[in-house]
């Protein structure tokens, strides 16, 4: 769509002015330490301090700790602008082919639009299919949770197993353990299967009962191998402990979500038992859709709604707050910075929270997935770095795993810290007041360990200065980002911020983050060695032959 | 122990010239294509890959994919010879003071040794120490699995939390999880607290019957605070649902682990239900001592005691195998070939296999603890990289979230890739049948992965050239590491492997692997933070005041 606007060669050239400044910029603050920047006795540090810092809605960003002046943010909020950033952001929204190798937009916004406010432009049927769908989906998640789904035997479901690996597992899966807390699980106990061994579905079959266990098959294009492989798996061994055939089992006790309705259909899924959403909404982008049906389960309609209710209010803010005051627009532009500006390789996600243990794994995908290319969209080569290393672990843990590598190693790494403000506050007697103890305790070790990292031996209080081993490498670049609790509305919030970085940061390298052409290939070379594996011949044309895999092959199948 | 013989200052003259050689022949390799070594049809690279292949009781590991060749191997296992190997390792097990900072051995060898054989001269009383702690342990993991334990209102135990952080948590989790399909629960279901902010417990305490639940708290020191929270809030928990005084539940529903018996006798646990090991044992180097009660709870004392014997075999293949044969010697040299010479910052864990899901969180710990360092043992600056960042995910489940950034990506990142040859073979029927076809498939990724990543663009089959989009870097350094089937033995062989991997780069780096003095401080300002945020008013002295902090804690307290 922006091809008539710019051209690439134009883009590339204005770019490269672009780079120059930043990289100047970067020279001459790569070497402050922060610890310069955050005396708390001086007025321009308390300046800065104010102005790196952003409140809206339930969310605060701090991005003091980072290795940035004001001036610094201006001219990468500029950069970020220069990039076409309001065009490519009314495309988005308006449906418009932001997705061009495969031809699609990319509708995940869409998605969770809410009926009060007219559609962009252009939206409006994607919205339109989209609340239909939702509205077939709350009607099974209460059909379930009101216990009234019978399986193939007339015994009311209890368990739901939810089978789907990418987009289809990591989001429903951290959604419903970060709301387990909030949400109500309506009686029914929510599993989640994806790793392409069996190894998840095994102690399940072992433990749950078969007539009461209803699987859900969450796959976009209804091919993904890993999930095909578990449903076999488990449609084995639903039609054996319940002494029926397969076709029964997939007639009274499956649930298929996909983007392809007719697959389904052949695979003996009723329509009523159907749920489908548009090609147009990537996988790692899909929980709002049809494929958060079981997480809908798990959490309860009224809580699924208010996570797309604050998704939704998070796509108001991109589209309408300037950018210099932008969540994602910041968020994006930082990260660029210490990745391609500071070169810093890798960057840390540590929640201070354990219902966000999964925050990392679904991050990695996110963001690595989508820009984790270095090729843009018009085929040229990136010259600079792209997205960083994501890793990271609940910050508390960490402390006792890999910390001692933030603070002592031979790393620079930038990190977020999340944290979460309150929590625990309406529960009473002694049991509240520790649970509240251990909530407090968390937030302390939040802010000593963005302390430390910033400071490094500068934040050793006087009392413990000559009794305490030194080395602390300090200038360790992080935000530090703060949910007011952590509800539906305020984890909707933060998942749309995270997806709308994602996309400025895929405009200001030159992108497409909706493809992911780097996965395909791997699919090819495992089909035709699972073949071999089993002693079938593959065809010469089919396979590549390098000594090491033939090694392995003969080893495992003689 | 070591000054005596090579001071600081000559060992840093010597590693300079094994650096200087090091470094050339890194220049050379470095831009040699994998594929050009890696041709099936050429005598020399079947040569190499044979050269680059080893295998020892259940593991085969194959380096033919590192940017590495005969010599290069061979000058990096001189390199670690020069660097005094043997005596540094006979030191390890004879229990001289490896520890200097906290001037302490390092027990871990010893509190697994086998009776059968002699054990090293001067360990004998911690191997006599280690037998004894286990023998009591045994008892009671037999009396908790024969349902001879009551709780404080005389009902049997059925379940078991433990609740540990760091060492204390993530070997026992791992090491539970990779063996649940072996072990034998024996009707006991065993849980993990670990993170400080309550989370895990919470949902504990909603479904476990308080009368039927013990308690394990597992810390060396007896005085961790993520543990002594999450402890305080489940006695809360037990003393009120079962409305009685918490003296009671600490005498009848708790078992105490940690190096320090008087703590736990102050703080109310008879001693025939406290367990103890030596202080000589480190955090992250003690599943295998009664750190690893709950543990053997959950799999049995056959399978916990073949754990030991796995790592003891390893410990002897370390002890005595030469070092171009010797699997944590290779495995140490290559990993420091890739981190320190060719520059790689990060190194990704990859399991094909859902059992081994923690082992990236173990191994993070493990090796970032441990040489996540900059600063040698002699007190002197290291001037090259050291350990690498750990990150990974299982195999299969990261294909779908962020090989794309391997694969075409702007990072060069070194990798191990771990797959388990058998699985499943006992299975009957058509369930069977399913499992051992997942487990195939899991196999095919696996190698299918190994071969992309090493090949890049080469691995497209000539059916597929035109077809499927280009770009896939390839030159991703790794390794392949396959166990024959996941038992007790060989996990315990992998795990000791790391251990003594880790341990040999301390050597190469000049490390002391067994501390971690960069936590400290952090703990200090974390509780000093904490005293803050409950509104007490903290010394000068004992307070570093940035800007950023000062303006969370009053936001947070106002």
């Amino acid at each position: 769509m922006n091809e008539q606007t710019v051209s690439p060669r134009e883009c590339i050239g204005e770019s490269q002015g672009w780079h120059e400044r930043l990289a100047g910029k970067a020279e001459a603050l790569q070497s402050t330490p922060l610890a310069m920047w955050l005396d708390d006795g001086s007025r321009l540090c308390r300046a800065r301090a104010e102005a790196l810092s952003w409140r809206w809605g339930p969310l605060s960003l701090d991005a003091s700790k980072q290795r940035l002046d004001q001036e610094a943010l201006q001219l990468l909020v500029d950069w970020a602008e220069s990039r076409d950033l309001h065009r490519w952001r009314k495309a988005l929204f308006a449906g418009e082919i932001v997705n061009p190798s495969e031809g699609r937009p990319a509708w995940h916004a869409a998605s969770r639009w809410r009926g009060e406010s007219p559609p962009p432009s252009g939206s409006e049927a994607a919205v339109a299919e989209a609340q239909a769908q939702r509205r077939r989906m709350s009607a099974l998640v209460e059909h379930i949770r009101a216990g009234r789904w019978q399986g193939a035997t007339g015994r009311p479901i209890r368990h739901l197993v939810h089978i789907g690996v990418g987009g289809s597992d990591l989001g429903p899966r951290l959604v419903s353990e970060a709301l387990a807390e909030e949400g109500d699980a309506g009686g029914i106990e929510v599993h989640f299967v994806s790793s392409m061994d069996g190894g998840q579905l095994l102690p399940l079959m072992e433990r749950l009962d078969p007539a009461a266990t209803l699987l859900v098959v969450a796959s976009k294009s209804f091919t993904t191998v890993d999930t095909s492989f578990n449903l076999h798996t488990a449609l084995a061994w639903l039609a054996a402990s319940l002494e029926t055939g397969e076709a029964e089992i997939r007639r009274h006790q499956l649930i298929g979500v996909s983007a392809y309705p007719e697959r389904m259909t052949a695979f003996g899924i009723p329509e009523a038992h159907q749920l489908t959403f548009s090609e147009g909404v990537g996988g790692r982008f899909s929980l709002w859709s049809a494929i958060g049906v079981s997480l809908a389960v798990r959490i309860g309609m009224p809580a699924f709604e208010g996570l797309l209710e604050g998704a939704h209010a998070m796509d108001r803010h991109f589209l309408e707050a300037p950018s210099r005051d932008n969540l994602p627009v910041l968020s994006a532009v930082i990260g660029a910075w210490n990745s391609q500006f500071l070169g810093i390789p890798s960057h840390a996600i540590l929640p201070y929270d354990s219902r966000l243990a999964s925050l990392p794994a679904y991050l990695q995908q996110l963001e690595m997935e989508s820009n984790g290319k270095s090729c843009t969209r018009d085929g040229l080569p990136v010259e600079s770095a792209t997205c960083p290393i994501l890793w990271g672990e609940v910050g508390p843990n960490a402390q006792h795993a890999f910390y001692q590598l933030l603070h002592q190693g031979s790393h620079t790494v930038s990190a977020e810290l999340l944290a979460v403000a309150h929590r625990h506050g309406s529960r009473g007697g002694r049991l509240g007041a520790c649970l509240r103890d251990q909530q407090r305790l968390t937030l302390a070790n939040c802010l000593a360990q963005s302390q430390l990292l910033a400071l490094g031996d500068e934040a050793i209080p006087s009392s413990l200065q000559g009794f305490l081993s030194q080395g602390y490498r300090g200038n360790q670049p992080h935000s530090v980002l703060v949910m007011e609790s952590l509800t539906p509305e305020a984890l909707g919030s933060l998942l749309a911020l995270y997806e709308h970085k994602v996309f400025v940061q895929s405009l200001l390298w030159g992108l497409n983050p909706f493809d992911q052409p780097g996965v395909e290939l791997g699919k090819r070379l495992a089909s035709s060695l699972y073949r071999r594996l089993g002693g079938e011949a593959v065809a010469p044309e089919e396979a590549v032959v390098d000594v090491a895999t033939e090694r392995w092959v003969s080893r495992l199948t003689g």
